[in-house]
C-alpha cells in the first residue's frame, strides 16, 4: 500500500479542535492501519489537544501552513464550508488522498454550491473529481477516488433512509422530513443558539421549509439513483437537547401500492451486504438510542394507510454522519475493509 | 356565585399526585377565588402531599371514597381515562360542576370511545352534557357547562394551530402531524420508557401513523369547525427528553392558494380576543421556550411553496394541555375572567 | 409613596438581556405595584426585548445613556462587576433607590474588593452607604436603605445555611462548602465552557478550594454575625447541567455537641418569621426541585457524628439568589410586604 | 489457557438485562480473545435482548437454571447484592473463574456484611477466597484468583484517589467525599426516583453523612493499604442528572505539610504502570468529560491551603466502575494483558 510506512498509513487532520474533528482523532488513533501525522489548528496553533479540549491527548496542534505533505498522506478536512476549498485544492495537488467534510465538493456544478452557499466554487475543476462518499451508494466509485465529499449528517439520514424506494423508482415525489438534531450537529463555536441555558429543555425548528442547504444533497442523491422524477422535499430541521445523534421520520406516499412485506423485503435487498445499516423489523421504530456511539443507520418502516408510510431514520452525526462516514470512506480508497477501525464503536 | 364560602369556591383534586394532579394544586392553591377543601389519592391516602412529591405542601391526602361532596364544590377528576367515569358520575350527580382531565368524556359517541379506547364506556348517559373544553373554540358553551371534558395535550397544539384554516375552509384534508413532547406527559407512574437513563439523551417515535388515540379528539374539533370536509390525519408523537412541553410541527395543503398575509391575518383575526394565544409574526417558529410554565398556546407560520404550510405550535403540555387549561374552564363556568391565576405564570 | 404615579411606583433595569435582567423583568412586569418605566441593553439598544430573548415581550430596549431620570424611580442594575459602578453612582446621584446585582458594592472595604476583583473600586464613597441585601439578616437595615447591593447567589444558598449556627457561636471555623450551580449561572455570553455539549452529561469543578470571589461575601456575612471568630472557608462549586438552582452541600463541626433536636429548633427559631425559608423536618435534605422557580431557600439538617453535621441548601439562583431577592429588597426599601409579587411563583 | 476453546475463552452473563450487564455484553463481544456462551434473565428469560433493550443484540436470554457449566467459563454476576451468593457458589463449585459484581463478596468479614447490608451472609466459606478487584491496589492477587469481587463503583473513584496518600501514611483520618452519580448508577428498574421528570433539571442528595453501605469499601481498602490508622470517613452521594459518570470531590488533611510537587510526584509514581489510571497536572480538576465511555480514572490535585487538599476524581460508573473493571480483572486471572478489549473505548 503506498503512503503506508512501517505498516501505517500516515493521516492528517485539517481542523481538529471542532466535534468532527476531535471525533476524527478518537477514530483515528485506534485505526490499526494509519498513524496520526499531525493535525492543525487556526485558533489553537501551537498548544496541545489537552488544553483545548477536554480530552488526555498530548499532540501539539500545528497551523496548515507549517504541514509539509508528501503526496502519500490522506488528508482529512474539517474546516467549514468555503474554508475547505484552497486546502483540499493544495493538498490535492500535492497528491495526497483528500477527503472532505465540508459542503465544498458535495454538490457537482458549481452554480448549485453558489445558489445553496451563496458564493462562488472557487475550486471548481475539481469538482468533477470529487466523489460523493456515501459508501452504500456509491461504494465502487469510492474505492477508486482521490477526492471524496464526505456527506452532511442530515442527507446521511435520509438518503440511507429513502434510498431504496427512490431507486425502486416507486415514491411519489413530494417528501416531508421532519429531523432532530443534537446540538454537537452546530458546531463547537459558542453561540446563543447553543448556549446550554437556551438549547436544554428546549426544541427549535430552525429554518424549515425549503431553506435549509442539506436540501441539495438529498436532492443530488435521490434525483441520481431514481428514474424520471425530481424529488420535491420539505424540510423541516429541528434543535434538540441532546448531544449527538438524529432522527429523522420521513413521510412518503408510494406510487403504487406495495405490501409491508414487499417493501421491508426491498429494504433488506438493498443493505444486506451493508455493514453499518440495520433495517428494524416491521412495527419497530429506530430511536436516537440504536446508533449512538456506533457509525450505523437503523432505519425503522411504519406503514399508516394504503401507499402512505413513515421512515425513521437514526444515525450518530459525529460518525455515520461526519467522521465514521470518513473513516470508511477512507477504508474503501485504501482497498481496505470498510470496517477497519469502526465495529468496536458502541460500548 | 353559588358554591363561594367567604368569596372563596370550594375546589376538589381527585387524583393529585401525578403531574396533573400536582400543578392543578399549585395553581388552584394560588388562585385568587377558590378554596381546595380536599385533594384524594388512592395509593397515598393518609400521607402529606410533601411525603409523596418534592414539594412543601403539607395537606394530607384523602381517600375519594371519604369526601363528602355538598354539590356546591368544583371537581377536578385527574385519574386515568377508564378510572375517571365512576367519579364524574358520582360528583355530577351530586350536583358538582365536575371538570375531567381524563379521555373518557372527549369523544361525544360512545361506538368512537369505545373504538379508540378498547372498552365501552360505562357513564354513556354523561356524554351529551358534557362540553369539550377548547375555550379559544367553544367559550360560549364552557360557559353554561356543568361538565367539561378537558382536551388532551396534543390535540390542544394542534387544533389550535390549525382552527383558523379548518374553519376557513381552506385546508385540503391531509394533515401530516410531527409532535414532540416532554417526559411529563408520559404520566409520573414510573415505567422503562420514562426511566431517566431510557428517554435523556434520546428522541423516540412512539405509536406513528394512524395509532395514537389523541387523532380521535383532532378529528372531533377539526371536523366540527370546518365545512364539508374529513380531515385525514398521520399523527407522529416523539418522546423528547425535556420535563415539559409539547411542539407539534405541521404540514398542511390548502385548496386554495393564500399570501402569507392573508393566512398571517386570518390567524391573528380568529386570536384577537384569545388571552392564551399568540400568533408569531410571519418568518419566526415557535418553541418550547415560549411555552412553558405558562398557559399559552404560541403559533408559527411558514410557507413552504405554493399551497404549502408548515405550522409551528408549541404549548406546555402541564399547563394549556391540562391543569391550565382546566383552572381556565372552571373560570369560564363560574362567570369569571377566564384569565384569572393564570396571568401570573411564566416567572 | 414618593415615586408612585397611579399608584405604581416606575421602575428600570439596567441591563436586561442577561439572565437576571429577563427574570427581573418577568418579576417586575407581574408585581402589582409597579411599572416598568425602561429597561436597557447596549449590545441590543433599539431592539425588541422579543427579537434577543424567547420572550414574547415587545418592549424596546434603550441605551443608559437615553435614560433621564427623576430620582423617583426604583433602579435595578443587572450589570456585571466592574461595569455597574458608575452607573449605580449616577442613579444614585439623581435621588434614586438601587438595588445592584453586581457584586461591586457587597464588599465594605475598597480593599477587600480589590483583592479578590482585582480593579480598584471606582466609587469607594458609597460602599457606606451600601447595605447587603440579605433580608433575613439584614432586614431592619435594608427598609432604610437607598442603595441595596443584592448578594451572590452562591453566598446566599451558603449564608442562610450557616446563619443560625454562626449567630449562635457554635461554629467551628473550618467549613467545607461544596456547591453546585446551574449553568444560568455562569450568565448568558456564549462561552465554550457552557456550549450545550460541553456543559451536558458533564460535571465540571471549577475555582476550587480558596479562589472563588463569592468566599468574601461568605466571609463578611458569616463573620459578622458571628461571635469571635474568623471562618475558614474552603469552597467548592461545580457546573451542574441543569438551567436553574444552586445545591450546596456544607460540612461543620460544632463548638459543642447539640441534639439534632437543638439544632433544628434553632434554624425554625431562626427563621420563624421568614417567608422565603423553610426548614425541612430532620431526616430530610434539600434537593433543587423543592426550590426551583420560587423566591424561596430550602435548608435540610442531617447529623453524622458528634459535633459534625452536613447542612443541605437548596435555592433557585435566578430568583432567591438574584433577581427574586432584589425584588424582595425592593419590596422592603418601599415599606411593602416584603412578599409582594413573590408568592404566586412555583407553577 | 485452559478453557479457551478454538482460541476464545468462553463467557457468561448472569444477569445481563441491567446497565451493568448490557456493557458487559458490549464489552465481551468486542474482546478478542473471548466468546459470549449465554447470557441469563430472570424477567426477561426466553426473548431476545433486542427485545429488553435498545440494542440490536439478538441473542436469546435464558433463565440461570439451564445453563450447563463446563467449569472452564468464566461467570460474571450481575445480579444485586443478596441475590448473587448462591450463584457465585454454584459457579465456583463448578470450577469456574467468577467474578461477581454485586457486593456479596466485597468485605471479608460475614459480620461487616451483615452490619451494612442488613442480611446474614450465605456463602460465608467463600470469603476467605473472594479477592478485591482493584487491580491498581491489588493486581498481583487477582493474577491467581478463581473468585474476583468487582468493587463498587463510587469506592472505586474514591479509593484510587486515596491510594497513594492513604499507602504513604500522610493522611488525617477525617475524610469528606462529596460524590455526584450518573442515574445509571441506581440501577434500571424503574423506581420515582429515576423517572426522567424527577432526576431531570435536579439534583438529590441521597444517605448523606455515614449511612451508605459503599464506605464499607473505602474503610476496607484504605485501612488495609494504610499504616496504623482507621479513616473516618463522611460520604455524601448525590443524584446527577446525567446517564454516565462519578465524579467524587475529596477534602482530606495532610499530616505533615508536602509541597504540590510532591504530593503530585507521589500519584504519578504511584500510578506509573497503571494504563487506566491518569493524573493530571497540577492546577487542573477532573470533570466526567474526561473518562466517559473509557475504562479510565482520572485524578486531580489541588492544594488548598497548608496541608489541605482536594481530589478530585472521575471514572464513568459503567465501566472502570462495573463493567470495564470486570473485564481487566477477567484479563488479570486469565494472565492476558489487563488492556485487552478495553483499549479502543472513548471513541
Amino acid at each position: 500500500m503506498d503512503g503506508e510506512a512501517n505498516g501505517a498509513v500516515a493521516v492528517g487532520i485539517v481542523g481538529a479542535t471542532g466535534y468532527t474533528g476531535l471525533t476524527l482523532v478518537r477514530l483515528l488513533k485506534r485505526h490499526p492501519r494509519v498513524q496520526v501525522a499531525w493535525m492543525t489548528s487556526e485558533s489553537a496553533a501551537g498548544r496541545r489537544l489537552a488544553e483545548v479540549a477536554p480530552v488526555l491527548d498530548e499532540d501539539v496542534l500545528v497551523p496548515w501552513e507549517e504541514v509539509t505533505l508528501t503526496g502519500r498522506e490522506v488528508v482529512f478536512c474539517c474546516l467549514p464550508h468555503g474554508a475547505a476549498m484552497e486546502v483540499v485544492q493544495q493538498a490535492y495537488a500535492a497528491g495526497c488522498r483528500v477527503i472532505d467534510l465540508s459542503a465544498d465538493f458535495r454538490l457537482p456544478q458549481p452554480e448549485t454550491y453558489a445558489r445553496w452557499y451563496g458564493v462562488a466554487h472557487r475550486a471548481p475543476e475539481l469538482l468533477s473529481h470529487a466523489v460523493y462518499g456515501l459508501p452504500e451508494v456509491y461504494r465502487e466509485t469510492i474505492r477508486g477516488a482521490r477526492l471524496v465529499a464526505n456527506p452532511g449528517c442530515y442527507p446521511t439520514s435520509v438518503n440511507l433512509a429513502l434510498y431504496p424506494l427512490a431507486r425502486a423508482g416507486v415514491l411519489s415525489p413530494h417528501i416531508i422530513v421532519d429531523s432532530k438534531s443534537g446540538v454537537s450537529g452546530a458546531g463547537r463555536k459558542p453561540k446563543l443558539t447553543t448556549h446550554f441555558v437556551e438549547a436544554n429543555e428546549n426544541l427549535s425548528p430552525y429554518n424549515i421549509g425549503y431553506t435549509h442547504r442539506h436540501i441539495a444533497e438529498m436532492e443530488r442523491v435521490l434525483g441520481d439513483v431514481g428514474r424520471d422524477w425530481t424529488p420535491v422535499i420539505t424540510f423541516s430541521p429541528h434543535l434538540l437537547p441532546v448531544n449527538r445523534g438524529i432522527l429523522s421520520t420521513i413521510y412518503v406516499t408510494l406510487r403504487e401500492p406495495l405490501s409491508p412485506e414487499e417493501v421491508h423485503a426491498l429494504y433488506t435487498q438493498t443493505y444486506r451486504d451493508a455493514a453499518f445499516v440495520r433495517v428494524l423489523p416491521l412495527g419497530q421504530v429506530a430511536t436516537l438510542r440504536h446508533t449512538q456511539h456506533t457509525n450505523l443507520c437503523v432505519i425503522g418502516l411504519t406503514p399508516v394507510r394504503e401507499r402512505q408510510w413513515i421512515i425513521t431514520s437514526s444515525i450518530d452525526n459525529l460518525l455515520k454522519g461526519a467522521a465514521g462516514q470518513a473513516v470508511q470512506n477512507m477504508n474503501l480508497m485504501l482497498g481496505w475493509d470498510e470496517r477497519t477501525g469502526l465495529l468496536h464503536l458502541g460500548a
